[in-house]
């Protein structure tokens, strides 16, 4: 058996450190990861820079990294918040973008400036144009397991904005627990719930962050429950803007050593992907927070 | 459904702490951990000081706690490494002990300063004796799931050292993962092999520690097979002595966390716990390594 890791260090870790790191470090950092086997990287985000400062330089980037690495360079997907994001994807000539919905009404409203549904709205020419010019197209789903602001999320309303964003023309859907507070059974009732819905687990993916704790044993609930792509950050890479001192997403060491361990398929050359994370951890000046990392290091 | 969590904090956690903490933090400590609702804490070990020195006051601290808690503080299950350690739990009046037995030879050699098959010899007296007064005996067995010297450990050897452990006449066995290595498929092969050799999950108990992350999804592969009981931290109290990098126990913040997310029950009043260990964190001047404790503090 395998499974996909979608790393998302570059994107959702960086996002979310405090130092912006310098483009040809990020350029390295995403060599390294897929010198060391990972098959998905996600590159950046062609947010405003206004909002995410740390991603300021997604053109030069994705520029540096098709002129390395050609067409490689132009399968990296990247985040695309709106028409104009997309317009930079095209021009520049990446493949592979990501949409990014949200689950609740509140952070649609504080995160994509629009309500619950008028966000179907505002995604929909971006996916249907994306789709037009023969990319691809992911759609992630926030706040999936809780809300900051609206604390629990009515699992029919997940799977509701989930099908939405789907049907709008994505080819798989990756499920956030962007605070880090679901628990195992929660993983597995949402699943059965896109499942009874029509989407199976070959079209869905799932992004755990470690706040609580709960990342790893999460993801495990998920494997068994037979989703093959999983989304994690190198070192565990990336805050929570919404808790000072929460920890980031799960760690991509982390879960190879699970999947490892149960005997999966990866790709991944864990020492290669340790010492990558070691180098970035040296980069943004503080400690990895994986487990792995720091036991290996 | 409820689960026992056997909170090891001031024995497992304190034991591997650089920092001695004096006698009266330690009471306090124990204090709080049973007003914030665990029903079991393991308080000490009456090891050699040469060895444990942090542990060098566990016949005062004994003492305090029966002395301010009457019959409660005799229910304490204490370590007892021999028969010396022993006379000293039966003087104070001690109604519950634990022995620390090796699943691998060459840690029953540095630990024990016996053959793997000497180990039983040197602990049947003083778990006969015990019974014979009338205490309740716990047996750990260490490097259940890997040894730092020999790699990895055959599973039926671990269950052959497990049953002669219990068959001396100890009422549970606590299977650790002592170096934290162990996945979740491994966890349930062992249990498996346990079962088919006699041993139920009713006189079973997990104790895993997160070195490489993986305590908290281990805990919940053992929960999924019928374990009911298991052995936690509070704070992510403990290194590990054989890794200086190394995190320690699976935190207890973390279990109930995932324990109460999965609707089951655990007398904790989380809150409290985690108050307490923000107050351990501050008497041994550094953060707790606990993922809930760092999002809730």
């Amino acid at each position: 058996m395998s499974v996909t890791i979608y790393e998302v260090g570059p994107r959702d870790g960086l996002q979310n450190e405090k130092t912006v790191v310098p483009v040809r470090d990020k350029a390295e950092f995403i060599h390294r990861l897929v010198a060391a086997g990972l098959p998905v990287v996600e590159a950046t985000s062609f947010v405003h820079p206004t909002w995410v400062p740390q991603l300021a330089d997604a053109a030069e980037l994705m520029a540096m990294l098709i002129d390395g690495l050609g067409e490689r360079g132009r399968q990296f997907p990247v985040l695309v918040p709106n028409q104009r994001g997309l317009d930079r994807a095209i021009e520049i000539g990446c493949e592979h973008i990501a949409i990014f919905g949200s689950a609740t009404e509140t952070f649609a409203r504080r995160n994509l400036n629009r309500s619950l549904d008028e966000q179907f709205a505002m995604f929909e020419p971006t996916v249907t144009r994306a789709r037009d010019a023969g990319m691809d197209v992911r759609a992630y789903v926030s706040m999936c397991f809780g809300d900051p602001w609206e604390g629990d999320v009515a699992i029919d309303q997940v799977v509701r904005v989930g099908k939405r964003l789907f049907d709008l023309g994505a080819s798989q859907l990756s499920l956030g627990d962007t605070i880090g507070v679901g628990t195992a059974g929660h993983v597995t009732d949402l699943l059965d719930a896109f499942n009874a819905a029509g989407l199976s687990d070959d079209v869905l993916a799932v992004h755990f962050h470690d706040t609580y704790g709960q990342a790893l044993a999460n993801a495990h609930a998920a494997l068994r429950h037979g989703i093959r792509t999983f989304d994690a950050s190198a070192g565990g890479l990336g805050g929570c803007p919404y808790a000072e001192s929460a920890t980031g997403n799960l760690a991509t060491e982390d879960l190879v050593w699970l999947l490892h361990g149960l005997g999966i398929e990866t790709g991944v050359d864990l020492d290669a992907l340790v010492a990558t994370s070691v180098w970035m951890a040296g980069v943004l000046g503080r400690p990895s927070p994986s487990r792995v990392v720091n036991a290996l290091a």
